[in-house]
């Protein structure tokens, strides 16, 4: 997507041919500034300090971490030290692991002077294969658009709401609720979109709209307790949120708001769409609410809320009063019954069981 | 309720006799500081820049503004100036104006040489029925709790949930949604509060958490986002809410995000109860959702968050990227069909003409 009116994405191979450049996201939506990974250990922190963040886009970081590992030592030993050290950086993230296992298996049956080649390699296809997903799951939810439009008789705009950020800052390129987003923009149907804040870590108020903003699409930041009250007013023609987990009948565990969204989506008649990869669909779960672990976070990130001063330094202020507990349940999971629908690369369909196996009849034993 | 362990109102007469005391709200809950009131000046300027808010303080805070003004001045020129000073400093509160006409009512018809020290009187007891209504909502609602805590057959605490403040530091004296929550744990009922952080002014992670948190009330601070969640795993045992204006039918405008959190209360099976003063019902509407008016307020409140720097400087953070634009919507409707019922000082009712009707028969021919 679009920085400065330029292409670009989120993670990429230096003009030196090895090097690592990434987004500070860190520094996000206040300043844009770039970091050059030259080393595992300089992945290792961009994950673990966060200038990278979302599940598709850790992978790729790890993996190439591996790749600026190989370069310098190719040895069996310097492999698993290197994989040791990313594995750790953020250790609940599956796709951080899952991306380490693909690297360390197309390069570990090599002879070491292959290896570190092999690795750039497995790391490019990894990315590529990120992108080709999230465009997949782009055109897909494309359709919901512009029937959305005609709906409206190709009058005014598009109203979409969105949770927080699964933009392609978390990803490679395209991201996956917002890939539809920006398909249809590209396309000329006039789309605006309901950012909202996203507490406590304001994903949505920080990064969707910076890159929203970037890449020309029209948006307004709203309070993450405005939705209800829009979609009542008509406000709203259709929700798309991301998701960190599926079950295998349709729940959806998403950062924590989504269900009242969901909720006030049902009640008004308003579509909500998730839009996942189905590496993120677990088939071995149904009832996401009692199945799905939330993490619970530090109270910190709720009492301190980092911006930007009138002077343009970054600083972080405490809005609550000493002495007052805060708790920061990370995730919270949307039934399936307050879907309408899920996008998946594959096709849209029905969150229920039926509506999965039908866009994956290869599962159809393993969901039983 | 008690500030530092000792009982105080939100407004008082100072020990001079004359002049008035208000605790500075822009400062909480960083700082604690009072502010004296020596003129009808200082009065409007208090209300202005929000040192006192909150519709009942409002009041009570003009009204004795104009005693402030007889005082230096009781002629009938000095009294007009006076009210026209104090109606425009929030235009909006009707309470202002309600207050502020009680006040001249009463002194108007007297000599001059009498009018400051009845207005005094009128100002006091202005105050008096203030801290009565409040007192008696706060009653009718202990009873809920302790049906909750029964419920739980006296273990463990009774979660509440409350939106936004309405609380003592909103009215004279015990707040509306907060009084029957100060008379439970006064009672010894162990009480536990979920405080909605309430963006994008942070009400509750600033003054409700500062007020529980300075009477002793057990609470925790999360944000707007969390409810559903808590809600969903069992750990809410009924909702309270203040409203700032309530339909003939039950509909209750209240701060933006209490509809979200009445919907998700609904499917979740948790008592959600709105505790209000008579005068806020509006006879005249039915329709909450289509007839009130919603405010539009600066975007800037959601984009610029105020709290303390670790110096202990108060600062203002932005949040969001330059060029993106918020939208402030102050307040949403809950339908009568998702409150459980409404605390009146009259007593407890369901949300619907019947439920009003049946404490306020006198508004029926009105009502028709």
């Amino acid at each position: 997507m679009k920085v400065l009116g330029k292409a670009m994405r989120s993670i990429w191979v230096e003009a030196d041919g090895w090097s690592v450049g990434v987004i500070d996201q860190t520094q996000l939506p206040h300043h844009f500034a770039t970091a050059r990974l030259a080393a595992a250990d300089d992945a290792a922190r961009a994950i673990r300090s966060m200038l990278v963040r979302g599940a598709p886009l850790i992978g790729a970081t790890a993996a190439y971490g591996m790749c600026l590992a190989l370069r310098q030592d190719a040895s069996d030993g310097a492999l698993e030290r290197a994989y040791a050290l990313l594995v750790s950086a953020r250790p609940t993230a599956v796709n951080l692991r899952w991306a380490l296992d693909e690297v360390r298996r197309a390069v570990a049956p090599l002879p070491p002077p292959e290896r570190a080649a092999a690795a750039y390699q497995r790391a490019a296809a990894l990315c590529e294969e990120d992108v080709a997903i999230n465009r997949a799951i782009g055109e897909r939810g494309l359709a919901l658009l512009q029937e959305a439009w005609a709906r409206r008789g190709r009058e005014g705009r598009v109203n979409v709401l969105t949770h927080c950020n699964a933009g392609w800052l978390a990803t490679v390129d395209w991201g996956t609720a917002l890939a539809p987003i920006y398909m249809a923009h590209d396309a000329g149907i006039p789309v605006h979109v309901w950012v909202d804040e996203t507490r406590p870590r304001n994903q949505g108020a920080g990064l969707t709209a910076w890159e929203l903003g970037q890449h020309g699409v029209p948006h307004t930041v709203i309070a993450d307790n405005a939705g209800g009250h829009l979609m009542q007013h008509g406000l709203v023609d259709l929700c798309i949120v991301g998701t960190d987990r599926t079950t295998a009948r349709g729940d959806v565990a998403n950062k924590i708001g989504t269900y009242l969204k969901a909720l006030a989506a049902k009640d008004n008649g308003v579509p909500f769409y998730v839009a996942l990869p189905s590496p993120t669909i677990d088939w071995a779960l149904q009832d996401g609410v009692r199945e799905i672990p939330i993490e619970q976070r530090d109270g910190a990130e709720l009492c301190d809320v980092t911006g930007r001063l009138p002077s343009g330094e970054l600083a972080t202020v405490r809005i609550t009063p000493p002495g007052s507990p805060a708790e920061n349940h990370a995730f919270d999971v949307t039934p399936a019954r307050l879907v309408t629908a899920l996008i998946t690369e594959r096709g849209v369909c029905e969150a229920s069981p039926d509506g999965l196996r039908s866009l994956f009849p290869e599962r159809t034993q393993a969901g039983a």
